[in-house]
C-alpha cells in the first residue's frame, strides 16, 4: 500500500519539520524564534504545512504574555521504518515522526543468505510490526547493511562479508516493496547517526563511532554530517594493518585488525585457548556448546577467568592502537564504542583508553571522552529512521 | 600604513569576487550565469562592488549576440601576502587578487629562534618585496606555522617543535604590524589549500596532502574545506605509532612515524650509515660537510648508491604504511605528497604507492591517484593567500 507523503516546499518548511521532530510539539512563537522568520512569514509556512497534513494543531501554548500562541506538532500518523542488517542479525523498528521507537523486532539471520532471503525476513518482521499495530504503512525507511554502499543509489559495492549483495539494487527494490522512499547506508554510519540523534553524541559535531561486532568498522561524523568517502568505503578500519606480515585475514591481506579482533577472531582465539588447556571456564563452555562466542568470553571474564580477560585486553589493545592513530589524524571531539562486543564491557574500554591516551598527543586527547554507546542495540535502527526522516523532511 | 579594504556586503557580492579571483576578468553576462542572478539584480551588485573599488571595469566583452556586455575584474591594486614558516625555512610571497605570485622570497631560518625573531625576518622580507615594487601595502595576509593552531584566534597551541610559540598571539600581532586582516593556520593545511587552488587537487573535494619535511604532517580537505579537528591538531600523523615499543621520538613517545622518517630521522640514519661504512658516497659527503641532509641522500641515490636508495625505500614504506591506514579510514579521492623530502623523488613515491595499493582495500584504492605536489615550494604561500582572500572576500 503506497502512501503519498507530502514533502516540504522550501527550506523554511524543512527546518520547521526537523525542529518538530527533534524537540517535539512547539508553539508557533518558539518556532519563529528558532527558524528566524518573522511571525507573519512563519505563519504562512506553518499554514501550508497544516494543509499538507505533515503538521497538525496541538492546542494552545503556555502564555509568554501577549496574544496566545498555538502549538503545532508533526502528524501522529507518520511512521518511519528503521532496518539494521548486521553480519548475523536483523533489527527492524517502527518510529513515529519524532523517532520514538513504537515497536522493535530482532532476529538472528546470516547476511550470507543473500539479499532476497534477508529482505523476505525484513518484510516479514515489518509486517509483524504492522499487525501489532505499530504502523499501517510507512512514510520512509532507512536500511543499514554491513558493507560499503554507493550512497546516492543505495547499492552495496564489493562488500567483503556479503556474498550475493554486490550491486543488488537495495534502495530501488525495497522502495517498491514498502511503497515509500528508502535510503541505504553502511550500518556503522547509521549507528553514528543514531548516537548523534538520541545518544551520547548529541551536540557533538565531529566524532567517531567505532563498532566492534563480528567485524570492526567506524562511522565518521564531520560538522554534524556523516562522511562516507569518495566511494562509500570511509571508516573501513577493520582492514588497517596492525602487524606487518601478520595473520591472514578474510580480505586476502595479512595483519589486518580484524584478523586479531572482532567477533570472528575472538571465537577462534577462545576456542584455541580452551583446546590448549589455557582456561577451564572456556573449555567447559566449549564442551557444552561446541563453539564459543564473545558472550562466552564475557561470561568467563566476569567470573574472573584470567585467560578470557587476557583475550579481551589483547583485542582492546590492538583496537586501541588503531583508534590512537585515527585520533591523531582526525582530532575528534568524542569516540563512541559500540557493537555486539561492547558486552565485553569495561575491560575492553579500559584497554582501548589506555592505548589512545598513551599514544596520541595530549592536544588531541586532552578533552577527548572515549565512551560506550548509549543506545546499544537500537543505535542502528534509530539512525536509520533519522537518515530517512532527514530526506523526507527536505524540499523535493 | 593601514589600508581599509572594502568587504562585500552580501553573499552575492562575495561569490562575484571569488569568481573573479578564480577565473579572472569576466563579462557581466557570464557572471550572471554563474552567480544565478537575473541580469538586473547582478547589475546592482556589480555596481555596488565598482563603488567600493574592489572591482573595476575592464572593457567590452566579446559579443554573445544581443547587447554588448562589459567586462569587470578585481582591482589590479589589491595585494595579498602569503607567509609559510617551516621548521627551518621562511617563505614570503606577494600576489595580486587573482593569487598570481608577483614576488617570492625564501630564507633559511630556524623556527626555534622564537616568534619575535621569526616575524622580524618575515617583516624584513615583506619590506623587501614592497621595495622591489610587488606591493605598496597589503589587503590581507595568511600565515602558516609548523604546528597546531587554534584557528579562530590564530594562536599556536602546544607546538612540539616550536619552543616559545605556545600561546603567542600571531594573528593579532601580525595584523597590527601589517595593517591588514591576518589568518593563521597550520602550514600543511595551507599547502593543501594551495594545491586545491592552483595545483593538482583542483576540482577534488576530498583529499589528503601529506607533507614530508623535517617532520611529517597531513592536511585534510573534506567537501572542499580544510578540516582542522576540534583542537586544531587534525592531520598530526607524524606521531602515529608504526612500531610498538620502537625508537624514542622527540614527542616523548616511542615508535612514532617521525622517529623513523622525515628530514631529522633521515639525517640521523644517513650519518649512521656513513659512519658504519655502509656507503662510500654518503661517507664522502659527511666528511666534506660535517653533516648530512636529505639533499645528500637524494644526490647519493641519484648516483646509484644502494644504501641511500634503501634509506629512502624504508622511509617510504613506513610512511606508506601510515597512509594506507588513512586511505582505508578516509577513502579520499586523491593523495598529494609534498614537502622538502619530495626531492627524494620517484623512489619515495614508488615505496609509498606500493604500501597503499598493497594494503588498503581495492574499493578505496581503485581510482586513487597518489601524486607529487604540483606547486612544490610555493604550495604553502599560495594556500596562505587563498585562505586570507576567502576571508576578505566574505561578507563582514
Amino acid at each position: 500500500m503506497r502512501r503519498m507523503t507530502a514533502r516540504p516546499a522550501n527550506g523554511h518548511q524543512a527546518r520547521v519539520l526537523r525542529l518538530l521532530r527533534d524537540a517535539g510539539p512547539q508553539s508557533r512563537a518558539v518556532l519563529g524564534d528558532q527558524v528566524e522568520l518573522s511571525r507573519s512569514k512563519l505563519a504562512v509556512e506553518v499554514d501550508r504545512l497544516l494543509e499538507t497534513g505533515l503538521v497538525v494543531p496541538d492546542g494552545l501554548a503556555a502564555s509568554r504574555g501577549g496574544r496566545p500562541s498555538h502549538n503545532v506538532r508533526l502528524a501522529p500518523s507518520l511512521r518511519f521504518l528503521g532496518v539494521d542488517i548486521g553480519a548475523t542479525s536483523v533489527d527492524v523498528a517502527v518510529t513515529n515522526a519524532e523517532l520514538e521507537v513504537l515497536g522493535h523486532r530482532a532476529a538472528r539471520y546470516d547476511v550470507r543468505e543473500g539479499p532476497v532471503a534477508v529482505f523476505e525476513q525484513v518484510l516479514a518482521m515489518a509486517a509483524d510490526l504492522r499487525e501489532a499495530g505499530a504502523a499501517e504503512s510507512f512514510d520512509g525507511a532507512g536500511i543499514g547493511v554491513p558493507g560499503p554502499v554507493r550512497f546516492p543509489d543505495g547499492v552495496p559495492v564489493a562488500p567483503p562479508i556479503m556474498p550475493g549483495w554486490d550491486g543488488f539494487p537495495v534502495r530501488e527494490a525495497m522502495s517498491q516493496e514498502l511503497g515509500c522512499p528508502v535510503l541505504v547506508d553502511n550500518d556503522v554510519n547509521l549507528m553514528a547517526l543514531g548516537e548523534q540523534h538520541a545518544g551520547v553524541a548529541r551536540s557533538v559535531r565531529d566524532f567517531l563511532f567505532v563498532k566492534i561486532g563480528t567485524g570492526i568498522g567506524c562511522g565518521i561524523v564531520v560538522g554534524g554530517q556523516v562522511y562516507r568517502g569518495v566511494t562509500g568505503s570511509a571508516g573501513d578500519i577493520g582492514h588497517i594493518q596492525v602487524v606487518p606480515g601478520g595473520l591472514s585475514c578474510a580480505c586476502g591481506n595479512h595483519g589486518c585488525l580484524e584478523a586479531y579482533f572482532g567477533g570472528s577472531a575472538l571465537s577462534r582465539d577462545a576456542a584455541a585457548t580452551a583446546a590448549a588447556g589455557g582456561s577451564a571456564a572456556l573449555a567447559d563452555r566449549l564442551a557444552a556448546a561446541g563453539t564459543l562466542t564473545s558472550a562466552d568470553v564475557a561470561a568467563a571474564a566476569a567470573a574472573g577467568d584470567g585467560a578470557a580477560l587476557d583475550l579481551i585486553r589483547q583485542g582492546g589493545n590492538r583496537t586501541g592502537q588503531v583508534i590512537a592513530g585515527l585520533v591523531s589524524f582526525f582530532n575528534p571531539g568524542l569516540v563512541v564504542i559500540g557493537g555486539g562486543l561492547t558486552g565485553l564491557g569495561h575491560t575492553l574500554l579500559a584497554s582501548i583508553r589506555s592505548q589512545v591516551y598513551g599514544q596520541s598527543l595530549p592536544l588531541a586527547t586532552g578533552n577527548l571522552p572515549i565512551v560506550l554507546s548509549e543506545l546499544g542495540p537500537t543505535a542502528g535502527v534509530v539512525g536509520a529512521t533519522r537518515l530517512i526522516s532527514d530526506h523526507v523532511f527536505s524540499p523535493v
